[in-house]
């Protein structure tokens, strides 16, 4: 059986032979004594079990993984962003389902980051993934996995949880971002708005706000309104975005008399180019958004709220399962609904005139 | 030497005797030419890493570790909270200075990630960490590590550095709170106001915010501006927090007319409230933070903006430094400055009247 920790380093922690001299055996008997050794006697067991707390010896990690003793599960977090709320947000949430039931409290697993803020960056983490098969799990976070990632990723018999993004193959849990922004436009139609404007995401490879740009437009179309291009302006992610963007739908020659945005952080920019232009929301122009952002409480947004936190619980709920050998859960989509604030409200009388 | 990996496994992964079996030696040339024994020829040795390149397989890191081969550092990144755009950012800052510089994009650093979010939580940290020694260094932000704790991390040999938090024996990145609430203070004393509230931690532990509160009574002494005990009001982090805080600052029969918050999430709850009475900021009563949150440009907030992605950086800097064996980097103290935006300004003449 292997047992490293044979010598007491310079380093003041105490090594096997230590734990061996103290309690009067030999280093054979004290490594076979830790290792549950069958011939080892119960009383001299006891003996080097007593030397080994009293000098706070631990087994080599390495040397018990290796001696074939549980380790810890390695659980790799993938996040492209930690800055903003939702990532934070859903990773405090994970945290708590990886912890969830065990009795060590979540010590059995170690969390590690990789921040991967591009596109390149993920390609190197899945290429790098398979060089050193490091982690028994791994949990996406917001984006994509494509194809060639996840045949790698199989290979190595790591299993993966999508949280708060795209549904893949493997077990995901997200929202309906078509539901959600459904929720939202419909909500605007309903107030009676016709003429409504989105502020759409720039990257179509974010699948979740691009799924609400096209609930934006069967909502018009169930609502038997007629599309203009003109309405839709793509902005990055954050209010500079938001701000950009609706001051572009502000200069139209006719301006919408409300604004989806795909996130509360774009929308919140909106409002504030709103409130500088010297107009006010929602008596000149309604906003509403959608994850209910801990600003949108603050900015009075309407909004649709997503569960972070919960999506993040799920994931790590989830990865437990897999890393215990379960069969892939099922994949979980979350509620969504429509938080009513201050910022929509009827299209004023201009705006009823369109009709 | 030690070498893992004999069994090539279910799990599709080859193994060593994979890797013997298609060079054509046996199972001990294989591991030795692995280990880059001398005694192994080089044509062997070529082989041998050919055929393992060709299955890719993989030295159990376990093993190679235990060969003495360098392996991964594993860094521990100790947070309590993740959801506060001051973690998140400061964490994106840490991976980029620890990837800094390594020619494998950061390949050789493992984070692992801890949220410690209470005072249980962090004990339980410290205390699970010698049983394991798991880790080579450890990044704390934003909260104190005691004595206690201290010796057992020295003990441990595990280097520690402290970012975005108090000073401690270890090598630490930080502001100087007293200088950036001076900073905010000074500031609203300049424009004229003598009576200046504050909206102060309700945690007497949490340092930083502590000495905010500190150089606020300082600044005001400076001043000549007498202490009154009904303008501190001491509120738990964030908005919620920052108005009800504010609420009762302008319940007092004699309100003031500027408020210190200490933290723009506390500030931002402040001017709701503020806009919520009725009110406006600045003409009725002006509104000062610190760290210029993404949230200040969006409020119009003038505020103290400190450097967090730097923070991250400098410590991940200073953790490169231990791990290279390196005596403790000095500490260093980054700047803070104010930003003048639209929340402060001159009392308005029911203030002035008070001078």
């Amino acid at each position: 059986m292997v047992h490293h920790g044979g010598r007491a380093g310079g380093d003041g922690r105490a090594g096997l032979d230590d734990v061996a001299r103290l309690a009067g055996v030999s280093l054979s008997t004290a490594s076979r004594a830790l290792n549950n050794h069958p011939q080892v006697a119960a009383a001299t067991r006891e003996r080097v079990l007593a030397a080994a707390a009293g000098l706070d010896y631990v087994v080599s990690p390495d040397a018990s993984r290796l001696a074939g003793r549980s380790s810890r599960a390695r659980v790799a977090v993938v996040v492209p962003h930690l800055s903003r709320w939702f990532f934070g947000r859903l990773l405090e949430g994970l945290e708590v389902g990886l912890r969830d039931g065990d009795p060590d409290g979540g010590a059995g697993v170690d969390q590690l980051l990789f921040l991967v803020g591009d596109v390149a960056g993920r390609r190197a983490f899945f290429e790098d993934l398979p060089a050193r098969r490091r982690v028994d799990a791994a949990v996406v976070v917001g984006f994509e996995v494509d194809e060639v990632e996840q045949r790698r990723l199989e290979l190595l018999g790591v299993s993966i949880v999508s949280a708060g993004g795209p549904r893949e193959p493997f077990p995901s849990v997200t929202v309906d971002d078509l539901r959600a922004g459904r929720q939202a436009v419909d909500h605007l139609v309903h107030l009676g708005h016709r003429r409504i404007g989105m502020l759409a995401t720039a990257d179509p490879a974010d699948r979740g706000p691009d799924l609400r740009s096209r609930a934006y437009r069967t909502a018009l179309t169930d609502a038997g309104v007629p599309d203009d291009p003109d309405l839709v302006v793509r902005v990055p992610f954050g209010p500079a975005g938001g701000a950009e963007g609706m001051g572009r739908l502000l200069g139209l020659r006719r301006p919408p008399t409300a604004v989806f945005a795909y996130s509360d952080e774009v929308a919140a920019g909106a409002v504030r180019a709103v409130q500088r232009a010297g107009l006010r929301v929602p008596d000149d122009i309604s906003v509403v958004g959608i994850d209910d952002h801990p600003l949108a409480g603050l900015l009075d947004l309407t909004t649709v709220a997503q569960p972070v936190h919960e999506q993040g619980v799920v994931a790590g709920g989830m990865v437990r399962v897999l890393l215990a050998g379960g069969d892939p859960p099922p994949s979980q989509v979350l509620p969504t609904h429509l938080v009513l604030r201050g910022s929509t409200a009827p299209p004023g009388a201009a705006g009823r005139a369109e009709t």
